[in-house]
Formats: structure tokens, sequence, C-alpha cells
């Protein structure tokens, strides 16, 4: 768990998105996302636990996998800003139960949008998610 | 069925490619994309039906309809410039059985990687898709 | 006032983002705002209301206008996509009592970073905005 | 002529970009684009013909055409918020010799660098100024 | 002083943007600049100076600062590309006053417009400019 | 030559995407390019080979020298997700014939298209390239 926000009062936005950020970026990822900006901006990690993944992530209508996949494609089209972006979603998405082919044609889908400089860049950073989960 | 496009001498890839694009955007958008790029660049109709749909959008591992999400999630992403292909997507995930709420979903779950601007765009854009569809 | 907003049960965040709306984006170009998102998704109006007018736009740190000018930079570097945003938040600078002059040094002063194109195009849409402010 | 300009007391870095703006793109578009942003800001007219022109377009090093494809190049990457520009340019283009393939070629070539959205939308644009060009 | 600049036979522009430098970005990030660009293209260096600098960062009608916060929002925008200029406006913005609050709430105010994925990489270098300035 | 790649079965067009490459990106680069995707997704080298290189680069109309220049100007208006690729293209131009002053030229006739933060990023890469190439 990541107890250090436990000891903030907190809206119930802010719990949920707590608990999905725990269940996508688990252990020292979202440790590590929520470390490195609760200094500079305590009010952003807020935002992001309330908003982002409580507000938009956790909605009805569409199931976490395919939000995951959806994100891959986003990050691969925006390219090198987000490239912590689409490890952090690709391990995500394979903690879901995503598939390796799943994922790499969620990227190679984007060629003809994104472009092949960021689909040629995302696929040497997804083969490096893959390594560590060892698939 | 395009049939001005079958005179043609052409690959199997291309006959897939154009049997795709009657499936996804069949009908008069079809038509339309291939008659407005024919005459200024026919090698590039060709790339689109053998490339980009028999060679990408073709491929197994991920469904059709996933495909067309996250081609709209792309199209959100680059804003502007790809709002004629969000709604020939918007179009196509429609014919494939997509709900409102899934083309809903997936533009709004944009909005901390595309920005709200592009969200925004993006939901004035498919409203005009929904309507033409009657739903 | 936006009437036909306060009849649905609002938080306190919803009510400070729509005072802030009559604020920046009053009378008219608000309550298109708000309409043409409306029944595409009402979610995504009590998002700009709670989130970006509320969360953002009301902190404290930075005033109102320099908020918007830095909006208005945000939106030339953004390109064609942002172009309505860009002529909304013109016309809220001029109602916060922004110069002519401040608008067109905050669009210039993005040539080495936006790009001469986006910078020539983002002066032709102030300039319409002026002229409906007959400056 | 650009009679009009003339009027000003002008460096000499002025007069080689106003001979310039008449070689590239003299006649009507040159005066519009000089005309529509004089009001406006005048001394961005300056920064055009001064730095933009004078300044870069007629740097030695490489000739005016294939000045005219890289800029093409470069509009049809950035996309929608470049078309007027990338459509002045092809006008440019044109005037100085290119033949209609060089500059589809130009255009294609980007498939892979500015995506297939790109292209095709370039690609519409471009064959409504070669219709103008009755080629 | 920027020493080594001063052998070149330079114009009142130039002269008047190298000082500008020394007060935005004095010592060693700006000679740094100068030196790293000076061998590949000293032209460039000179357009730096004459037109960025002096030209556009020297105009009146906004004070310096506003316009670093304006820079700051555009390399917001912008996203990984600006990210070596995004922490050279911030370590300018704190030279001539900016408070930490000014330069995070800049940053902040761009969630809407550059997307989380750009606010959250921002945030984490200006912090460590923060950092070296030791707030 | 590149031989491991020639124990494949391949496609005429397969082959000669790989004379291109070895043409293009000969020796290490063009190794390690195949290398590092062949893994992760074989059939985007195939894609690579096949469309990207004989499909599009292979194209009469325009010489290998122009679209080279043509691809770093579109690089350096892409921006820092093309790095890369900057420096891949500027390497093949330079095998090609291009003078260092036509590298410089192409990468500065962006300035006011892509901006002067992606010229200058650019104009430090392709300084480390032309050390490579001890020019």
């Amino acid at each position: 768990m990541l107890e250090f926000c436990l000891m903030k009062t907190q809206s119930s936005e802010y719990q949920k998105g707590l608990a999905l950020l725990e269940t996508l970026h688990g252990g020292q990822s979202g440790e590590q996302l929520v470390q490195s900006l609760e200094d500079i901006c305590p009010d952003f990690v807020s935002m992001t636990l309330e908003w982002a993944l409580a507000g938009i992530m956790g909605r009805p209508g569409l199931d976490l996998l395919t939000r995951e996949l959806l994100l891959i494609a986003s990050c691969t089209t925006i390219g090198g800003s987000a490239d912590p972006q689409l490890r952090a979603h690709t391990d995500a998405a394979l903690k879901l139960g995503a598939t390796r082919e799943q994922v790499v044609e969620t990227v190679l889908q984007m060629l003809f949008y994104a472009g092949g400089v960021n689909v040629s860049n995302a696929l040497r950073s997804i083969k490096e998610v893959f390594k560590l989960h060892q698939i």
C-alpha cells in the first residue's frame, strides 16, 4: 500500500483514485509517481488521483484493459514526451492481463496516424517493459 | 461496391484492402476517400488499401472494433488535423456495433493525454456523426 | 446568468466554476460552450466547470489576467486545433482589461517557440476578436 | 508590385525580403499576406520580410526551389495548422519551375514521418493548387 | 561578460541581445548556449541574439517576467522537445524575481491545454531548477 | 552486408528495401535498426524495408539526396521524438555526398516553421554527426 498518502485527510475520490493507482501502477512505480510530484506540487497528486484516475479511468462504459490500450495509443501518438507514460501504461496493461501481442498490435495500429518515427520508438520502449515482465 | 477501382490490375492485398474499406467505410464515404485521392496520387490509394487497410487494420491480434477505438483515440490526440479521420472512424465504429457510450468514453479517456482542447473539439465532431446515425 | 445549468444538483465546485465561466466567458460564448457539450457529454461540462475553471483557473498565486495570457500563449503554441479557444481567451483577456498591445505581444512572444506559421495564424484570429470589441 | 509597402522607410533587409516575396508569392497572394497582418501587427510583417525571407530564405547554400520543397515537407509534417502555408509554398514551388511530380513526391515522402493523416490531407490541398495552375 | 562574443563586429541589435542574454541567462548557461552553437552555425547565434532576444524579448508592452512566464507556458505545451528551454526559462524567471508559486501555477495552468503528460514532466523539470536555486 | 536478414524468405520489395538500407544506413547503424526491432516485431522490420524504403524512398521523381534533406526537414519539425532519425538521415545525407552547408541550411530553413527550440536542438544533434564524419 502507498501508506504515506493515507496520512492526509482525503476525499472519497482521492481514496478511489489511490485504489486505482494501486491496481494499475502498484508497487514501486505508483509510489515513485506520487513521491516525485508530492513536494513540488501536492495538489497535482490530488488532481491525478481524483480527476485522472477516479474521475476518468474509473468511469463505467469501457473496461480498464481497453482504457489502458487507448492510453498506449495516445502515448504512441504523442511521441517522446509521453515515453515514461507509455512504459507505465504498458506495465499496467500487462498487469491487467494483456498479451504481448495485444500491446504490440496497439502500437503498430498507430503507424499511419502517429507515423513510423513514433511507432519505432514506442516498439523499442515496450520491448524493455516486456523484458521486465520476462515475456 | 466501389466498382471503379476494380478495373485496375490489383494485388491480393489491394483486393483485401478494398473489402475492408467497404466494411468499414462502405458507401459514400469510402468512395469519396478513393475518388478524392485517385487523380492526385493513385499510388497513395494503393498504399492506403494495401498497407494501412490490408497490412495493418486487417492483422489478427485485435478485433476491428478495438482497432477503430484506438484510431479514435489517436485522432483525438492529433487534434484538428485529424478531424475528418476522427469522423470517419467514429462512423466505422458505429457500423461495427459500438455504442454511443463506448465512443464518448474513448474520447473522454484522452483528457489528461490529448488535453481538454482536443477532447472538447472531438466531442463536438462525434456529436455530428451521432446525429447522422440518428442516435 | 446561465440559468439552464442551475436546475441540476451541483457541487460547490460546480457553482464556483459557473461563476468563473460567467466572469470570463459570460454572455453568449459561455452559454454556447455549455450547450454545445451538454447533450453529447454532460459530465464533460461538469469537468470543465469543476476542474478546469474552479480547480485550476480559480487558484490563487496568479491573477486571472496573467492566467488568460498564459492560455493565449498555450493556444498559439498548439496551433489550429486551439483556434476556437484562442479566440475565447482573447475575448476573456480583453474583458479583464488587457490592452490590445498586451495580447499582440503575448502572441508575438511565441515566434521562436510556436513558429511563425502558428503566430501568423493567431494574429489573424485575434484581429477578428479585436474587431468584435471595436478596438 | 506591392506598392503600398514602399511608402515606409525600410531597411535594405526589408527591401530584399519584399523582392523575394514578389518572386515567390507575387501578385494577389503576397499582397494578401502583407495586408492581412499590416494592421494587427506591422512589425510582424517586417519580421517576415527581414528575418524569414531576407534572413533565411535568401541565404546561399541551397537554391530557392529546394528551400520551397523543404517548406512543403515541414508544412505537411505540421499538419492542418500549416495548410494555408502549404498551399502558398506549393504555389511558389510551381512558379519556380517545380513539376507536379516533384511536389507530389515531396508530400508522399512524409508518409512515415508526418503520418498518413497529414499526407492525405496535404495531397487534397496541393490538388487544389494544381487546379489553379491548370496542371 | 561573454567576452568571446565581443570580438566580432556586431550590430547594435547583437549588442542589445547579448545584454539581454546576460540578464536572463547570464553566467554559465548563457555562455554554454552560445558556445554550443557557435561552431555549427554562428549565424544562428546572431539570429538568437538579434531576433529572438533583442527583436522579440526586448520589446515594450510586456515586462520581462511576464514574457518568461509565457515562455514557460509555451515550453510546457511543446513538451519534451523544449525541456532544456523550459529549464533555462525557469532559471531566468527566478533570477527576475519570480516566486516558486508563480512558476508552479504557470505550469499547472497548462493542464487542460498541454495535457497531464506534459504538465507532470514539466513539474519534475522545474523541481530540479528549484533545487539548484535552493528554494 | 546485413546477412542475418537474408535467411528469411523475402519478397522482391524486401530485397529492394534491404539494398536501400545498405546504401543509406549501411554498416553498424542499419544493422542496429533491424536488430533492435527484429525480436519485438519482425513484421515492422518488413514494413520498414518494403513500405518506407522500397515503397517510398525508392520511388522515382526525386533523387535520394533531396529525399534525405526532406526527411531532415521533417525530423527537425517533429522535434525531440525524431532525434535518432534526424541523426540517421544526417548520416545518410553525408554518405550521399551532401555538404555540411546543405545540411545546416536545411535545418536553419525550418526556423519559422518548426520554431527556434527545434532548430537549436537539431543543430546540436547534427553537430555530433558531423564530428563522427570528422567534418
